[in-house]
């Protein structure tokens, strides 16, 4: 099974697959220093909200087995520092923010308890494997609850990466498709490449070709004409932040590809682990969106696309209101739209 | 003022800047055969309907000059199958079948009047011309009708490039921005980047920034999001058929911005000279919609944006439906919509 982040036990460190060097080469890497979790995150090395929980947690773990004094206060002096590195790197995806604060819920809970540099470094571990850990299962359970909306034969639309690299393993939207093929269903999916760093075309096809499962990659304009001729049974994608109304923040381009949904006709599904809720945010407009530099639009990949000095604007996330939501789908179960906010309450207090 | 594409007189040859290679190099070519002209067409070192159109006049004309024979109906003969290769290179723009009639037709009144290779020559490539020119003026009319239509200030969105470079010179839809920039609007425009072969960011951005234009690059899928954001107070595009109901083919894309906008109740119109115009086709699903190549998607400009046998859909241009269409903008008026039939055939008699 596919995993992008894990802990590296014989070495001590964050063992990850370099996302940016996909597809041409597969480039896994084992990181001993806060400083280049964080840059991995920045970087985007690795990336999708559940994975960049994953690895700020496991960022964290990596700073009490670095910090080599064996004054307890000093350990968690420096695991404090890394949660503040971390949880500076990007500023979308709730599960970074959500992740550091169970690191630091443990490490307080360790400090209490007295616990030795030895207790704190394997607590921290251990904290950091069950985030990971539970984010799979997380994505078995999202997989359950989700495979019933696929279409039992038809085209399955999503959009960047939200599977295996993007998480734990198995993936949120790409883990409904699998668990849907799984259960026999004959799914075509259309993955939109996912301008500008085409988490589409490099990673969502890219793993679901190793996976055998039928993938056609589409430009992300393409995505109204494809509805259109009637390839498209349904939409799925992951999310980076839901509000406590439903509205879903994800990659750019999710919006307008929920819009021609709607159009169509298609139902449209997010598909996320609760870890991606953010309860405290009434609704979309008060998620900040990440801008990122121009030279993704302008030089992808080694290549020119615009004359020098263009002027761009590159949000990297747009958000998805409630009311183009068919249905959410969580690891704790489907909260079905448009009026979430009950549905999303009930499941918050599960 | 930038064209294209025109006549050399002093080599008797078709010059043209090879659109491929913006916006790293301007570099003109001077094509000495027929072959070469459907070529350029084929690659589109030459695009835009209205310049597609150009093209294949100029080549039909190129055909008498290569043919050195005396006799006038072995010049017809080259004439004829000139436009026989010319009309194979792309199927989609109307305005290629259109130019090679009107040729056709010059070429027939010549024949009927006995004319001599030199008179051949000399009224072929004055019907050339005369194509070209007439597109120019077209572009100016097309500005004028359109001006009043652009928000005195504001953000206007465009896709592809309609622009000088996609006709004799000024352009379709970015002659109705320049024509309201003329009139001193305060426009800013937003440039889809329009992939696969970012037209947007290569040719409308360089067209639009060499006239200081004030222009920002976004990738496709961020329409949405601007349009959300409130940045956008019309859309304007090119065409390269229009149906006898107001539907129009134009580049992949084309049609999901259309939907976006009526989404956000922002206008959209569509801008073509009326040799764009089929009477012939009833609706937008009899136009033939080119599909091209793979690695267009995949390897675009020397990059490698997906893994080896990905497999891809890669159709050129998609139709949007009358109903979708704010007003259409031709060069003998405006077409108000969406119930366009009576008013396109007011102006197809006009």
């Amino acid at each position: 099974m596919l995993s992008p982040i894990s802990w590296n036990d014989e070495l001590g460190c964050v063992h990850l697959l370099d996302q940016t060097k996909l597809p041409e080469i597969e480039q896994w890497m084992d990181l001993t220093g806060v400083a280049e979790v964080a840059e991995a995150i920045r970087s985007l090395a690795v990336r999708g909200a559940p994975a960049i929980g994953i690895a700020a947690a496991l960022g964290c773990a990596l700073a009490a087995f670095v910090e080599d004094s064996e004054d307890p206060a000093i350990l968690a002096a420096a695991v404090l520092a890394a949660a503040e590195e971390l949880g500076g790197t990007r500023p979308t995806a709730v599960n970074l923010f959500w992740a550091l604060e169970k690191m630091k819920e443990r490490l307080e809970t360790l400090v209490a308890s007295q616990a030795g540099v030895k207790e704190l470094r394997a607590g921290l571990l251990a904290e950091a494997q069950k985030i990971r850990e539970e984010d799979i299962a997380s994505c078995r359970a999202i997989g359950r609850f989700g495979a019933p909306l696929m279409p039992n034969e038809g085209g399955v639309i999503t959009h960047c990466n939200a599977g295996a690299l993007a998480t734990g393993a198995y993936g949120t939207a790409l883990g409904v498709i699998r668990a849907a093929v799984e259960a026999g269903k004959n799914i075509q999916v259309f993955a939109d490449e996912t301008r500008p760093l085409l988490q589409g075309a490099r990673l969502t096809v890219w793993e679901l070709m190793r996976d055998d499962i039928d993938v056609t990659l589409i430009c992300d304009n393409m995505a109204g004409y494809v509805m259109r001729l009637g390839h498209i049974q349904a939409c799925v994608v992951g999310a980076d932040r839901i509000t406590a109304n439903g509205d879903a923040a994800n990659k750019i381009g999710t919006y307008s590809l929920a819009v021609l949904a709607k159009r169509h006709g298609i139902p449209f599904y997010v598909a996320a682990p609760w870890s991606t809720v953010d309860m405290s945010l009434s609704d979309g407009d008060a998620i900040p969106i990440e801008q990122r530099d121009a030279k993704e639009i302008t030089n992808p990949r080694g290549a020119v696309f615009a004359p020098k000095g263009t002027k761009v604007f590159n949000p990297a996330f747009d958000v998805t209101p409630a009311s183009l939501i068919s249905a959410i789908i969580t690891d704790r179960g489907l909260v079905e739209g448009p009026d979430m906010i009950q549905g999303l309450l009930a499941l918050s207090e599960a």
